[in-house]
This record gives C-alpha cells, sequence and structure tokens, in this order.
C-alpha cells in the first residue's frame, strides 16, 4: 500500500471527526492507547469546573448539589452501551486490582464448598496476584491453565475463573460465550478482565452471558493516568453476592451510621469507600469521548487498523520480526506484538523517532491501535519507521538500550 | 468576648498567613474543613500542569520522565511531618476503607492462632464494616467495646485492634501511648484510624509506638472529594506484615510480569493497583498547603478557636444547647459538636445563613475548626449566628426539616 492510499482510507473513515475530540502532540504517532489513553479536550475544561466551581464554591454541598454522592453509577452509566451492559450493572471507583480482588471474593463467598480458584497462564500479572492473594487468605488452590485448555480445566471443586477478555500480550481474544457456557454448566462463576477490550472492540457482556467483568479507565476508555476501574455485575447475581470488602458507600444508608453493615440493594452494594471525585470527572470526560460512536464501527476500524500495520510490517520487514498472537483479527483486541530480539531496543528508537509504542518481556514490541484517534496515515508512517529502523540497524546505540524503571 | 476581641486574636494569630493558601467563597463560614477540606489556591495550576503538560504531552513517557511511578510515595512523605512518621513508612493510593482492609487482613495473617478482631463501639462506620467484612469471610470473632474500655478488652486471643484517635462526632482522643502499650504487651498489633486528627491536631506516630495507621486525604488535609487516603506501616513492621490485597504496584519488580507475586521491600509493597496520578496530584497540592507550618501551631490555634466557639456558645445558648465530647481541650480534635433536639433543621438555618456545618444524628450539629484557614473572627460570628436562629426560632421552618440524601 502506499501512503496515498493510506490516506484516502481516513478521507472516508466514518469515524475520523473523532479525532478531533483529543489532545494529540505534534509529531508524535501515538501506539500505546492501549496503555494510557490519550487526553481529550474536554477533560481540563470539565475537572476546572469540578474543582473551582463545585469544590471551591459549594464545598461540602456538592455532595447534594452536584451528586457527587452517585457518581460512581452515574459515569459508569455512560460504560454501558459500549460494554453491552445496562446502566445498573457497572460502577467507577477503585483500582482495577481492587475490584477484582472484591469480585473473586464475593464470587469465592458465593460458591461455599468450592476450593478452586482458576487463572489464565500468561494473565497480566496483577490480575494472578490478587487471586494468589485471595487463595492464600482463605486457604483455597490456586490452579493455572493455559487459555487454551482452560474450559477443560474447568472442574466441579472451581469456585471461579478468572481471565482476560483479551490477552495483554497476544492481542488473543477469548470466546466468551463458550467459557460462559462451560462455566455455567460446572457451576463456576466467571470474572472477566476487559482492560484490553473495552472501548478498542464489540464487547457485550449481557448477550455474551457474563456475569461478572472489571476492566480499566485509563486505556481505551481515556480516563487518565490511573483512572478508577469499573466493575460488572450480571443483574441476577446482585441480591446474591457480597464482597467482604465491604464499607460505607455500599450501605443501604450510609447517612444513618449504623453499627452494622447492611449492603442497599443492586449495584451500589459493590461500592466500598469514597471514590475521587476528580478522577471520577477526568473518566466521564473519557467516556464521553464515545459519544455518538457506535462499537460496530470501533471494531471494524480496529481491523483496518491492523490489517494496515500488520501487511505493512511484514512486507517491509518479514524476515526479521515475527507476529505474536492469532492472525485472524476476528479473533483479536486492538493491539499487535511483533517480537525482535533487540526489540526493547527497536521500541527506544521508533519512540526517538516519535513512534510511540511500548515494550513486554522478553522480546515483544507492542503496538496499540485507537480507532478514536489512530489515523490510517499514522499506522502506514509507523509501519514505514520501523522498516527503516530495522534496515539501518538504527536500534544499535547505546540509548536505546539503557532499560528504564516502567517499560 | 466582644467581635473586636476576635478580631484582634487574628491579628495575632501567626497561621494568618495560611488562608491566603485557600480559595473560600465571599460569604461563608466554612466550619467543614473536618469532612471537605477547602480548596488550596494551588491545586488547579498543578492539575493543568499534570493533565495538560504530563497526560497531554508526554503520555506514557510522564511515568518515568515525571516518576508518576513513585507518586505514592513521594505524595505521602510530604505527610511525614505532618503525623510524626519518616518518609518511608507512608504511602497514598487507595480510598480509606481499602486501606484498613490491607492494614487489618495483613495484621491478622501476622498473628496466626488468635480470632479476636476488636473495635471501637460507635466508631466510624465504615471502619466496623471492614473489620465485619473481613471478620465474616475469614471465621473471626467481631468483638465491640466501648472505647473506655478498649484496653481492657484486648487479651489473648485479640489479634488486631482497630479504633480511631479523634472520635468523628464527640472529638475525644484516645490516648495512644496507652493503647499501643497494652495491645503490645498482649501480642495484639492495632491499626490506628487518623482521619478525624492528620492535619488537625499533633500527631506522633512514631513517638506514641504506633505500628499501624490509615487516614483520610480529603478532610484536614485539604485533597479534595475522595482524595486518596493514607497507610503507615512502621519501619520495623514492613518485612512481617503481608496484605492478601496484593497487586502489580507492590510487586518486586512490577514491569518484569511475573507469573507470581514477590513483594518488594518497604512501604510500597503496601500498594495494590495503579493509583489516580490525578487525584495524587490533587493531594499533593492540599499537602502543600503546611509547608512552613509547625504542628505545635495547628494544636494551639484548634484549642484557641475551639475555647471561643465553646465559651461563647455556651454563653449565649447554654440553656437550649449540650456539648457533646470531652470538655478538656487536651483530649479533643479539632471538631465540637452540640446537641439540639432540632439539630438537623438548627444546622440548615446555619447553612442557609452561609454558616457551613454538617450534622450527625441523631441529634449533633457538628462545628469543624480548620487552623490553616479559620479565623476566630468567624468563629465569633458563627457563635452569634447559632444564638440568633436559637433565639429567633429561625430554624422551625419546613425548608430546614426536610432531609437531604447526604447530610
Amino acid at each position: 500500500m502506499t501512503r496515498d492510499q493510506a490516506r484516502q482510507l481516513d478521507a472516508s473513515d466514518p469515524l475520523a471527526f473523532a479525532r478531533e475530540r483529543f489532545v494529540l502532540p505534534d509529531g508524535v504517532i501515538y501506539l500505546d492507547g492501549n496503555s494510557l489513553g490519550a487526553l481529550p479536550k474536554a477533560t481540563s475544561p470539565q475537572l476546572f469546573d469540578v474543582v473551582e466551581r463545585q469544590w471551591g464554591e459549594d464545598l461540602i454541598a456538592s455532595w447534594t448539589k452536584h451528586d457527587w454522592i452517585d457518581a460512581p453509577m452515574r459515569v459508569a452509566a455512560k460504560l454501558a452501551p459500549i460494554v453491552g451492559a445496562k446502566a445498573g450493572e457497572l460502577l467507577v471507583g477503585d483500582s482495577t486490582s481492587v475490584s477484582l480482588f472484591k469480585l473473586l471474593a464475593a464470587a469465592v463467598r458465593a460458591r461455599p464448598g468450592r476450593h478452586t480458584v482458576l487463572v489464565q497462564e500468561g494473565n497480566f500479572p496483577t490480575d494472578t496476584y490478587v487471586a494468589e492473594g485471595l487463595s492464600e487468605m482463605l486457604g483455597l488452590e490456586l490452579r493455572r491453565a493455559a487459555t487454551e485448555a482452560i474450559i477443560d480445566a474447568i472442574g466441579p471443586d472451581t469456585a471461579v475463573l478468572s481471565l482476560s477478555h483479551v490477552d495483554y500480550r497476544s492481542g488473543a481474544r477469548v470466546d466468551m460465550i463458550a467459557v460462559n457456557e462451560a462455566a455455567r454448566a460446572a457451576g463456576a462463576l466467571v470474572v472477566w478482565d476487559l482492560c484490553h477490550s473495552a472501548g478498542a472492540v464489540e464487547v457485550d457482556l449481557n448477550g455474551s452471558g457474563c456475569e461478572l467483568a472489571v476492566g480499566c479507565g485509563y486505556k481505551y476508555l481515556n480516563g487518565g493516568p490511573g483512572a478508577p476501574a469499573f466493575l460488572y455485575v450480571a443483574e441476577a447475581l446482585q441480591g446474591e453476592l457480597q464482597p467482604p470488602l465491604q464499607g460505607w458507600m455500599g450501605h443501604a444508608e450510609p447517612f444513618a451510621f449504623e453499627e452494622s453493615y447492611r449492603p442497599v440493594g443492586g449495584i451500589a452494594r459493590f461500592l466500598t469507600g469514597t471514590p475521587s471525585i476528580i478522577a471520577m470527572a477526568a473518566l466521564d470526560s473519557g467516556l464521553d469521548t464515545f459519544g455518538g460512536v457506535s462499537m460496530a464501527a470501533i471494531e471494524s476500524k480496529s481491523r483496518a487498523l491492523l490489517a494496515l500495520f500488520i501487511d505493512e510490517v511484514e512486507a517491509r520487514c518479514g524476515g526479521e520480526v515475527r507476529l505474536y498472537g492469532p492472525r485472524d483479527l476476528a479473533k483479536r483486541g486492538s493491539h499487535v506484538c511483533f517480537a525482535h530480539s533487540e526489540g526493547y531496543a527497536v521500541m527506544q528508537a521508533l519512540i526517538a523517532r516519535g513512534v510511540v509504542g511500548d515494550f513486554r518481556a522478553p522480546d515483544l514490541m507492542r503496538f496499540g491501535f485507537t480507532p478514536l484517534y489512530t489515523s490510517f496515515d499514522e499506522t502506514w508512517r509507523a509501519a514505514e519507521a520501523l522498516a527503516q529502523i530495522l534496515t539501518a540497524r538504527e536500534w544499535d546505540q547505546p540509548q536505546f538500550k539503557e532499560r528504564r524503571k516502567v517499560t
């Protein structure tokens, strides 16, 4: 493909308008929205309003006047069409790790007599660490299985299965319906991690029979660094489940200051402490970048961007890099990894040229494509830059090999 | 006391300069900084920098370039002189409730064979709910004792004791040294809740023999609505304790993406997921309002403000209201409650006049005095307004009796 052809794809892109919703620095091709989404233009004005007008002028009265008290559900409601859930099945507030702990612990409690927590080998590490910590505390068995073997690993002793919808390295997308059906048949619960799929591809929590899920606010949802995570509990399970990590915000009457915990009905019982109103306001602006956008259009553009990038990289540097993960785009999320023995240094050389992806050990260069703001022209130029760097061995310089704390 | 005398106290107040660090709306006497601290002037500029320059321009590189990765410890270090701890004993990130869960669970794990979690009757409810949830999950006994009887309630089966340094209603301050000594003698751990004391009075965690503590970022620390809480673990205990709520940010090498959890040394092992960088930036500005201020000066002004208020209220309305909690100011935090059978309506009438306190069931009008920005003149005028409202029965109107969601 020529650069002109890539530009023609941009000219006919039905999502091209959405790029104007973001601040994107000059000279940068940002392919790391799967790690930290770009800044929406609406974020600073919204934060200024929440900070200066609401907090600064109305002070404590804002909990009622600006309905801060319902912010975890109000903000989460904007996520409902993005992940195929009902508004009353979602809330935001804690980190992904804490949210996952809450749901795993609630699931284990709802399956007394079962002693196994099943996790996915190679899942994003914090997911496994959370399951490990819970299992050690409760004397449960932590069992690991490869993604391909996860359905067969579900047994009569499995209380809950924790796995990612889209793998953070390979990009592989798991068939939700198949896993949910197998788990349900075995009487086990499933907690899905949507960190690498929510906002990037079509997700249909209700239609896929999902009962529990968590996901990240700071990747494709553009909520800012460390944005609050979301959690999802299907309506039918809300009365049955109760996380042991319970706090006043999930109480039936938080301001009655009762001596014993009495959970409120609905999704709000999954709240714990007071979440940051400022952080939720930033997430709110992030979710607004999806206004008027269909997830079918997101998925369609994601596949087209991935196809262009994979084709152009393989055409130019096929001998030097290896595609990691599935070739079938229907079985992928919206990022792609190429393996290269000097992947770390190559990525630093790309970043020096303004093409920003990231590196995942041991040898993966990772590129994320955000349909809301990544253009076909940028995708073409990123492939071209990679080819030039490899051809000229531009990566073979000391400053590109020195590891930073965060990679 | 006359108003002129109150103004003279302001003229000689060594902390008067600090008021200029805050946005305080005209026509409001804000006596609710114990619930939500006022907005520091530095907050908006700092958030703008973090959002527009760091996130917007430097994107993912900010984790290294602006050292976001160490923000939980860097921000917490500013708290060290405020609570009498070493910088490496503090971190910020999760809510108070989640932080408390982490420390209680770690404490229970460190005391195997002991089965009792001891809590304070009438403590702020979320503290008890957290202890309840943990106890139910682990099959432990939750035992409640009145504050006066808490030392006698510590027994050989007590794993951990959870209590507040300053009571959220009575304002009573617990003798930390006595409780810590009794707990240590009995082999139990103590988790202190500093929500109503940190930033308001002198707290000496190290000097008082405290081993574990949590506290709120959004009250006297001025970190904004729902600001991240802090947690404290004394240096000597950091190697011994491990919270089951473990995540990648507490791993020895978060970016090595290892399959099993391996906690880092020091306070950082008490981190879990990725905390909000924006929320931490606001807390950072909140902590900066203590720059150049000694906690001895804070405590001294707190007592002077309380003395003025209590004296003037009792002189004017002694027959109608009753002081709740200790009269000895050395045994108090920096807020005071007066009981009145129509306390809710009286508080609404005060708020309508621009004197903002809050109400705590069943009949308490609560007034918080923030030494950094509350003036003696405001304190005098608040007492005067209360007297006028009671004398004229100004509270006896329907709009003051209608309860709001958040009180």
